[in-house]
């Protein structure tokens, strides 16, 4: 095969998937900017939060969503589940170091999301 | 209301919504975010690009979910669409200067995702 300038530019030539379909690059950035995922880490970011607080703060995402998306997230070594044995039990997430690491990443995006929005959507 | 030091610590209290429902940087960011918006954003920030090699770099998409990526991209400002009068006739496909401001933002979130992703979600 001959190497062209266009395809020794850079070590991912132009014509490749960004990422091949079901690769685990693909799965994992599934999570991390889901709907709900992305909300969910970006309210983690702030501390330790309990189940009800994280329902408020992804305001509109559902039981089953909240639990589907935690245990995604638990999975994946970025959100950390602690059950405290009071009466009622409580329950506190937060995020991993690894978790930490992404956040450090997704916020200034939100951050630039945040101040464009109204320019670009409108109201 | 007693303001608490917990609430005060930042300018969004802990209880309120990341982004409320509706608003326009929940729009913004489920658009960026979206399962194809961000491969579509990372693959053009590759440079000027053909539908044909879109549809290449973001494996598995559908004709139809690219042209709704794009067009969506497209409203927002941040993908700027040229077609040339040529025969057969040809359409490029690039960032704005506001598109380019936002991968800035998402390629260092792609890059952790690359590097962490074997160890997270295994092959």
């Amino acid at each position: 095969m001959t190497v062209s300038y266009e395809s020794s530019r850079s070590p991912q030539p132009p014509e490749s998937p960004v990422f091949p379909a079901g690769c685990a690059s693909r799965t994992l950035l599934d999570h991390v900017t889901s709907k709900w995922g992305v909300l969910i880490l970006i309210a983690l970011a702030d501390g330790q939060q309990r189940w009800s607080e994280l329902r408020r703060r992804a305001e509109g995402i559902s039981e089953k969503m909240l639990a589907q998306t935690l245990k995604t997230l638990e999975r994946d070594g970025l959100v950390y589940r602690e059950a405290r044995p009071t009466i009622p039990p409580r329950v506190d997430y937060s995020l991993t170091p690894r978790g930490r690491e992404l956040t450090d990443h997704l916020l200034p995006l939100f951050g630039w999301v945040q101040e464009n929005a109204e320019e670009i959507i409108g109201q």
